[in-house]
């Protein structure tokens, strides 16, 4: 293999030059930049650094694992990717997206030795992803939680957030709320925690309140939010609110309502939690939300993780943070009895 | 370092059943994959599964170059990246996402040996990164086009496209017809090629059509729709139909038109190029779309750059393919002159 001083003497520059270039530690003028690298695929060094990361054992590489990223990802799960992304490359790593659906691929993962460690989204109360990590040692940071709090995850905090919501909707003098949240392909009590834990917080709140509790569950597709709609109509006519955990439902459960006489705000107020402002704009009328805090959570994880890869103490291994409130044009005062 | 002999002891399994499991040949029982992803670990024999690769000159790493990901993607981009992981993992290979924005980071991929290979996104009529990877020769794909044709791309056939728009609102009775398209940071005349390409193409069917152009460039936001709602209002009062080049703006070109008195489809006939039947779902009335065909241009461009690593004769450098219209409820008959 080819010598740092052979790519130097090849691209007619300083070995210091050559080094600048390949640890990007001080800018390089394009033509000088562009034979270096010219010179260092020629001369087939980049097995060199290659080889290097193998010697220390680690590849820098991290694997973000999602389960079904290419069938409608929605706004706020990418927001979480690309800051995962941005947050890995500033302190030297990169970020593999891992569409993982079978065990075959996690073998892969597991075994083939490609990456230091994994960001996992989406996680279920039970989440086999997370037993088969532990099993093979991998390190790992969870975006959600499972029913095990000693792992490390970032989250955003349904609790705080949930409360939030309904505080606000009770302000406007709503008392009868009901929660449209969504169907995933899990198993019945092993959602994704967040869907469990925003409907454990609905439920809380609601016995505080001492209104009876409605949930309604639909898919995250407009069609999803029509039917939302006529559930909603259908079962629980006297919720004058709806927290909405269903960001794919969100414009179906609007014009679902209008087309059933409904309209939003002045017969149904929504609050739409754990979504992104953008979307609530391109509703009409604009939705009331609650952002999420998708980027500052993206970065804490990938963080998190690369703290555990180089035995970084100090980093807080559970972080939670609530959603904010975004006021639209979704929420008014309930309609008055006549 | 430690040989699967001693991998396959340590687990207490074949040798062969170490093999299935590492090259994720055959199903293994979840017990015995644990136990053998475990002695990996602690006999580190990952290192040689990397070393294989190394010696092989092969990371079967593609990176993904996308500028400016982090800053609000838009739906399209997202099926692009999505169908690229997914299409990279059917070939085994793993996707990085590079979010690449200054010339240190792009050395560090080029100097680095991690990537086999790129793909881009967003690309400029003359883009300074092709010009990088061609001088270091690295391997790439664009999903879009420069000025030079014969590079390997897939891209949007935006001639095809946007007449097909033009003809659908024609057969309306449509005649003054603008184009609304996208504001970037890009140096005027180095516009993303699609955005230069559409702009042609509209200008190309206007002047067919005998019908003078209007072009209204705004910010891929809310807000520039509403500033594309008033200019319309202002500079081409007399279009009465309008092709949308500019996802992230349709929600505010509605809302600002009607704030305006100019209802759609009812005084503003829109077209919205290049984006999902989703995001035309959101908004109120549904937007007549003409859907990008961001998954199998994902998937044709990673395969596509595949097929150049392995040497892969037969595979199509270039390929363009139309947007699909798909109608809604935004587009009408002119108002009658009254």
């Amino acid at each position: 293999m080819a010598t740092m001083r052979e790519v130097a003497e090849r691209a007619k520059v300083s070995i210091a030059t050559v080094s600048f270039v390949i640890n990007g530690t001080k800018p390089v003028a394009p033509e000088t930049r562009a034979r270096i690298e010219a010179a260092i695929r020629e001369l087939d060094y980049r097995r060199n650094v290659v080889a290097r990361a193998l010697a220390s054992s680690r590849t820098h590489i991290l694997a973000l694992l999602h389960p079904d990223l290419e069938s409608r990802p929605n706004a706020t799960v990418i927001q979480f990717v690309m800051s995962a992304a941005h947050g890995a490359r500033e302190r030297g790593y990169d970020l593999v997206l891992w569409p993982i659906n079978d065990d075959e691929q996690m073998s892969h993962l597991l075994a083939g030795g490609l990456v230091d460690g994994a960001l996992l989204m989406e996680v279920q109360i039970h989440d086999s992803r997370v037993d088969r990590l532990i099993a093979s040692r991998v390190p790992f940071a969870l975006i959600g939680r499972t029913e095990n709090d000693d792992l490390p995850f970032v989250d955003i905090d349904f609790d705080t957030t949930i409360h939030q919501a309904v505080d606000h909707l009770r302000s406007y003098g709503h008392r009868r709320i009901a929660l449209v949240t969504q169907r995933t392909k899990a198993a019945p009590g092993n959602e994704p925690g967040r869907i469990m834990r925003a409907e454990s917080a609905y439920r809380e709140a609601m016995a505080i309140l001492g209104s009876p509790p409605a949930v309604i569950t639909v898919e995250g597709t407009s069609a999803g939010g029509r039917e939302a709609a006529r559930a909603l109509a259908a079962d629980a006519p006297e919720a004058t609110a709806v927290i909405l955990m269903n960001e794919g439902a969100s414009a179906g459960l609007v014009k679902g309502s209008r087309a059933l006489g409904r309209d939003v705000p002045g017969h149904l107020s929504i609050v739409s939690v754990s979504t992104t402002r953008e979307l609530g704009e391109m509703i009409e009328p604009s939705l009331t939300v609650m952002e999420a805090p998708a980027a500052p959570l993206g970065r804490l994880a990938v963080n998190a993780l690369i703290d555990q890869l180089e035995g970084v103490q100090d980093a807080p291994p559970h972080r939670l943070i609530p959603c904010t409130l975004v006021p639209g044009q979704s929420v008014g005062p309930p309609p008055s009895r006549t």
